[in-house]
């Protein structure tokens, strides 16, 4: 066990007129200091908070605003960034600190605002995460990068638009029944396939919305957790890896190749196998993303993902519960809070707090998957309950 | 003892044209690692970087650029930032990583590319990291903000426009001994007072230039140190802490709140006094700053920094060296990596390896002071020989 997560907050995930990050950090962090009554806020020894507001909000050094408006001043307070990775690198930074034994208790936090901005200008932020010299400079952007990797995943290991279309399906869904999901409406297979094609394969309907948001959690060293809460989260594995920033650089395009690392030894250091996992929070940026991602949490073998979604297994209460929350997809995608909204969603469930009929029946350990740029860093967490 | 350094490197500071921070990384790594012939450096375990690179370079992700120009793809690599400050964030989060036991050997880097900016692209990019619903939108800019904190200072303690020069005219003087410094050229009082007016009381000379340049550091487990090289320098104590980044909510505009409370914890974790220290790399983005940074580290009595200087103390081989480099008046300031610029002097300098007149003679102790902002994050470090 590396360190215990004893309350977690999010914000209300979605299109938040009138609000800009400082505000939706507070709502998140409101929600979390409410659930442990117990802890003074003082006793937070440092934050980190992951964003990518320059690019945004025209502001850096996030986390002296973070620290300003928690009370948390003059405690340390760095931000990291790793694009939409920022959240989970946020939570492993305060994990390590915790490890390190420089600070008991630590707050992650992960804001974005990014509704304020034209989609031109967020596709034009979110490109300043891939390769410089050849992607950026040629014009692609996102989508198209995950359409290439569709194309060769269908080509090669015979995926469909309609097994594309299925995670959107499922993932929205799961965030109808997330009261803080960005989109709450179910959708069909035909809406999928009838959507706007924005880079083919992937159709708007493949595509994760832009979203304002804000997702905290309260990281402690594993013996004072029960002072807190009775119900503390366990982490129990944590992994990290990089790719190169460039497709044109890789093998295999549709293999991620960081995010199987990652996982490797998230479960290396957790002390068990793929097959353990029941719920997992993974990063559908776009759809195929999703299905890439089974394969690489090795819940699927390599080139077989797609049949997983196909068969329902992924589904609330299938073999493997992914993304209940909605994921990306129907959550929302505020970049920098994404990884800690994952979290969320893992803290809630494993406390039998997700409510309704998103609550996942089944539940001994949990994965977090958590990408930046395309599958460029990857950062995961295994969670348990002791 | 938290941590030992086992080399540094840093790219000569200066206009680079026709180099990207990419490039100024390869050549502060390639020096580095020259001098670790026994370190595969596939024995890196992780690394950080510190830059505010989306701003100046339109990227992000620094992290993976940086892992994968030193051909170590696919370790973790996190880019942080706290703006100025983001160098020795750098070094202290690798530091907390060795803490951690998590990885024996890490790379800190910091990487600035900042000359192929429109001189007032880079004030507006730096203004990102001010405080953004008054001091942003009201146009202030760093000059100003320090030119306030200088009038506030001379009008209280009597400290003058003489005493700013002289802080200029020693770190020029330093910067002439030292063949990477941006500026290599000495100025006299005259000619500090004699230039343009940039907020007034600071004049051109009283501020530091805009530079391209990049350094490193290779962070250790104290207990290996000695397999790679005989001269490892020690960190001994760390600090961090956070100030608001709205000027207008301090009580004090020239008290460095922040810097006083990161130098006495990282005095209390070294188990020394202020008096102890022989040499300093302190944050002197403009002359005042460095009278101001005297006092919170306890090397003069408050509201007395300016009698330091003006009776030569902090000269080479004075009382106490203060930025032997040339400092970020002389050496230059580009912003992500001064912080480890500081740290590369620091470990040339307990080595006995500064070369010449520059070579400070008496060093037990060493400091370093790196600030964001207007500080606002501040991260401090004491370094000796075990």
């Amino acid at each position: 066990m590396l360190a215990s997560i004893i309350s977690a907050g999010m914000s209300k995930i979605g299109k938040r007129e009138g609000l800009g990050s400082r505000e939706l950090f507070v709502e998140a962090f409101l929600e979390c200091m409410e659930k442990v009554p117990n802890l003074n806020r003082r006793e937070i020894g440092s934050i980190y908070v992951g964003s990518q507001s320059e690019t945004y909000e025209h502001q850096i050094m996030y986390g002296n605003l973070i620290a300003e408006a928690a009370g948390l001043l003059p405690k340390p307070a760095i931000r990291v960034e790793g694009c939409a990775a920022a959240g989970a690198i946020a939570l492993r930074s305060a994990v390590i600190d915790v490890m390190s034994g420089l600070h008991d208790i630590v707050l992650a936090a992960g804001v974005e605002k990014m509704t304020a901005q034209s989609v031109e200008n967020v596709t034009d932020a979110l490109m300043a995460a891939s390769e410089p010299t050849l992607e950026q400079a040629s014009g692609l952007t996102f989508p198209s990068i995950y359409a290439m990797m569709a194309v060769d995943h269908m080509n090669r290991y015979g995926s469909t638009i309609e097994d594309l279309a299925k995670v959107a399906v499922k993932n929205h869904y799961n965030g109808s029944l997330n009261p803080k999901a960005h989109l709450q409406k179910q959708i069909t297979i035909e809406d999928v396939l009838n959507s706007k094609v924005v880079a083919w394969p992937l159709k708007l309907y493949d595509c994760s919305p832009i979203s304002d948001g804000a997702a905290v959690a309260i990281v402690v060293r594993p013996e004072i957790a029960r002072k807190y809460t009775d119900c503390p989260v366990q982490i129990l594995g944590m992994g990290c890896a990089t790719d190169t920033l460039g497709l044109y650089c890789r093998k295999d395009i549709s293999w991620p190749n960081a995010a199987a690392i990652a996982c490797m030894d998230s479960y290396k250091m957790a002390g068990i196998e793929a097959s353990r996992i029941n719920l997992a929070e993974v990063h559908d940026a776009f759809t195929i993303n999703e299905i890439l991602l089974y394969e690489a949490a090795g819940f699927s073998e390599r080139g077989r993902g797609h049949l997983l979604i196909r068969d329902d297994e992924t589904s609330l209460n299938g073999k493997i519960s992914i993304n209940p929350s909605g994921g990306l997809k129907a959550r929302g995608h505020p970049t920098g809070a994404t990884g800690l909204a994952q979290v969320y969603e893992v803290f809630l469930q494993m406390r039998g707090e997700a409510g309704g009929r998103r609550q996942v029946n089944k539940l001994d350990y949990a994965l977090t998957l958590n990408e930046g740029g395309s599958d460029a860093v990857v950062v995961s967490h295994v969670f348990g309950r002791s």
